[in-house]
């Protein structure tokens, strides 16, 4: 089946129609371990996985103590050089958001580098990417209608917050093409992993190799958990192999 | 009727003993909104209205969930050139927000413009605000006694936090004159509107205009959200103009 | 009894095996406060005491809310001069909080001079802080595993949160000796008092001296407040003496 | 005659091959009125064109005295996801910016979107530059070799001086594509103004506008200054409009 | 003899006519030392004088080898709210440092409290100010046309350089108030000192004790620099009171 | 024979009496290079040699155009907790950058983790370093008297300028530990690389191998430059090996 695009990028600038579609159960056995960024880190780089994670001091959550795991559909937008006021009086939109929201497959966690000191995403679209399925978003550049999206449970992580519309003031130019935010590059299909701690984003092609390194530290973490709550001493527990 | 003063600062810096009204309902119709920055970006975007809005990543809320609005009753501190160590000895305070809680009508909001790095309101003034029936306040330069402010109910959108008293460190000014926090230019009563997305102002003389075109945006958004739930296609809720 | 070191961090490295008590019943008596960061920054203004405060703009709280109260066991981290993917593939953890929480006396509150941009405490650390009976921990750098520790009931106030490791980033080498955190100096034993609006250090010799002071200034708050609520006049309760 | 491309960067990622040239003479014009980078900004104020000057505190210049006028030839580097020193061993070098001198006609300015915290431009590259004929570049993020660069007359602007190289950490994706630079949209063939105050970039489609503004200008003001060696009062020199 | 005002301010703005000379020889007298903002601040520290100096890393000069010396003729800027394109087709030009100018004895430094991201000073102001005998000024903001205030001779210290005009963005509201800039508070008359260093701000009433103090440590550290030259052990000259 | 100290720093806080020496020779032969920060940083890259490159945009040189070479005398200065202005009334100088110019070799190179916001050195310091033969220093926060350094020609590369002595403010409290600066870590006889692009700090023990490499990269990038000038098309010369 065909979807009717919604016309606010050209078509050519869809890199992508679908989203690559992470291996079965990734998602699910992520989620089942609670906050993992901090284990998904360490995993990426025992395997020597370079630059994958963001403080969750530059992307903040707009939902605290959720734990969010998708596949990466991109957004990339960039200034538009125009006089904002005089855009907003000619109402020509040019934020294509919506378009990956009209492309998203359930589970799919937008990611968009976005603009700075503006909106790259409001209510209606958060309102939106939930009804789609969407796992929530990543935003490199303002967010708003935060109230709504909360209550929307539509989960984002941002670098700002800004009432401005970003309307008249920004232009997407591509979707699923290759994005960066905050020192990591992302390509379409990245599975992201975000938590009150930060983001990852690990490659499409490592997800595996990531999921069964994150599987089994979290067993021995596990394990020194109950060590410590069970009186074991510290020169012993602060081992960095126990449990391994 | 005649305000005692409190000597805070010189009567001939006071520069209106009243803040000017906003016209009548006007409050009322804003807060009936729920978190209204958004849209009223928006409309001074579209009536052309430049830099009235601030990030809520910049003035940050104390009591998230809160919607303010209120005319602006300005006070602008600056530093004092002095040992504050010396000044602490000496115990001269000369902040001067509590001539602005003397002043205030119920449903005022006090902006400070106030100085970094140090307390520019603290519980004790939080609570007198609250006694007077003040919305609450937007202070650019530190805040303090947080907890306190929260349990007594007083709003307060501030750039920062700081534990350090301005007693000996600041001088209060001005009060009713124009302030300027964060790139926009504030004159009394200029009405205030602060969310969890940020601060807009609206000046006073197009207070109508935009509240105006805000509740018609505002139904637009509701005829949209509805479609959205109830399963319009993608491509067709995107359309800027859909549900005006 | 001597206890079984953990060898993270050379023995002569460790400069003292036991932080100094705090006089008996100090902390108790501040906690009662409530919220007391502003009074005791101030009481440290009026007895002279220089630099002593930070804004919870800079050192953020994971746990809002919580007020903490106890003597400091100072920790010193610093860079490592190594490539961290290949310290990750030979596994040679040099992160040495550990050691101090094995040194830890109940009440303790850990200060870390940590490195920026990476973790310098997870949430088995946080753990194993919680069952020693630390207060919490204070933390100039990263932090990690936030709702771990925050399940735990162990606060931090860190500078910045991160999902990547020190383990191999950084090197503990000075437990117990002097630090430096946001422009205040802190030795071993200093007492910290942090809540919602920062984090205050008091010098080991005048703990007593500030907490009497404190006492009586929230004395006179108390009075004051009440007067607020009783509906006296701005312009009396406005004065700087009022209640004491 | 079809020039040999480097094979640095995809044929299909260059959007032309050759820059827009400007209209005869604006280049001569613009550089004959010294330094004119307050008068070109003043003159698109006045024409209506948004966002097109970047202030010298950030683009600053390697060459100061200089002035530096031709038209924009784009190129946009982005991060790769990739450990540099893995790279360094590899000896894969993705940086683009030498296709860009191999397109360059004499007196184009290269006009670099690069990242930051590495060098987007060496030494090599401004001497390839400078026998290219190009007028001098614009980068957005480090360059290196600034010695080398200023003994070979080669002019820049940039934001950050790096000694690390880009080679493994970057990869040029684009040229003669839109890019964005400290809040400015930049076309390929808009004219870039530069001076000791900062950067200009004309709109290509309004540069005749622009230059018969800014001469009208320069001659207003070439008026007023010799008036004011002259002597005449300051009330009279103040006039917005004399000379005019 | 009654000065034409240029009418950019309204007369009850400007605070003070005449900007209150300094002791008869205290510039010469500074001016002698050579660089002397070091040893200023070290005088200030001595003699309890608070705040008073500003960095050159912040406060950056555009003639660089120059000291200047001179009372504060002080001038506060501040937003306008406007649309600046619109205020630049309605050409109402707000900024008023020409008046300063117009007021300036030989000899005045101004101090301008100005706005950032725009420029508060250009050229034209720059060539007004060397005619009417002002030995610079110091700008908080940014200021435009570096290249011709340098061939004028005209010495500046500014936050900031910027292209773009403060004529439609800003609006001067004060002149001979009281200015802050970076941390100090400044009244029209302390006596300016300004080098490669930094700009220190000395107090009008403590000119003369600070100058009689820097002239001592000023011979006390040519002694020290002689015997370091002639070979004296460092053990020896690095004793604080060498030479004193 | 033994050096007298100077008494500024306990002895057991002085690591080492003495710098360890470069390999014969490596000093003159980078200095033979001309301004060789980018290929030194190139082959540490590809030595695998982790982050050893600051850029001059963040340790800024005082005379632009020098170079300077020499194995790091490390001195590490923390912050005083006391009020300034009473340490400035009783004169007790912690400062023992003197101690480190005392135990100095002809050809070290100062290399000082510094305090922010104060001069860890000062004209005074600069000259004796001078006189002790050291190349120049590296200072991690601020420094004062800069005329006064370039005139006695002895290269600073700072972080900072200030007017603000550290004499009250600071503490020197180790000499030849390791260091850190700018995400960098430091030890003693490490060799510091510094030019107008920035400064390489190359491990100990690795001199002799990345002195090897960048020879013969030097080589390969004479015989590039020679090529440019004789007009090989970019398409070869753009080649990454060109010339090895």
């Amino acid at each position: 089946m065909q979807k009717r695009l919604t016309g606010r990028i050209a078509p050519d600038r869809i890199r992508l129609m679908m989203t690559p579609r992470p291996p079965d159960g990734a998602v699910e056995r992520l989620l089942a371990l609670g906050d993992p960024t901090g284990v998904v880190s360490d995993a990426m780089d025992e395997l020597g996985i370079a630059a994958g994670a963001i403080s969750a001091s530059v992307l903040k959550p707009t939902i605290p103590g959720t734990t969010m795991v998708g596949p990466a559909l991109t957004v990339r937008n960039v200034l538009q050089r125009a006089d904002p006021l005089e855009g907003a009086r000619n109402g020509v939109n040019r934020m294509g958001e919506f378009e990956a929201h009209n492309l998203a497959c359930p589970g799919d966690v937008l990611v968009i580098q976005g603009v700075p000191n503006m909106s790259n995403m409001g209510g209606i679209s958060a309102l939106t990417g939930k009804r789609q399925g969407e796992a929530g978003a990543i935003v490199w550049g303002g967010i708003r209608d935060i109230a709504h999206s909360r209550v929307v449970g539509y989960p984002l992580w941002s670098s700002e917050i800004s009432p401005v519309t970003g309307k008249w003031r920004l232009e997407t130019v591509e979707i699923n093409g290759s994005v960066q935010i905050g020192g990591v590059r992302i390509e379409p299909g990245d599975l992201v992993v975000a938590d009150d701690t930060g983001v990852c984003f690990i490659p499409r092609g490592r997800i595996l190799d990531v999921l069964e390194l994150v599987e089994k530290k979290a067993k021995a973490e596990e394990i020194r958990c109950k060590a410590i709550v069970g009186g074991a001493p510290v020169a012993e527990i602060s081992r960095s192999d126990y449990g391994e």
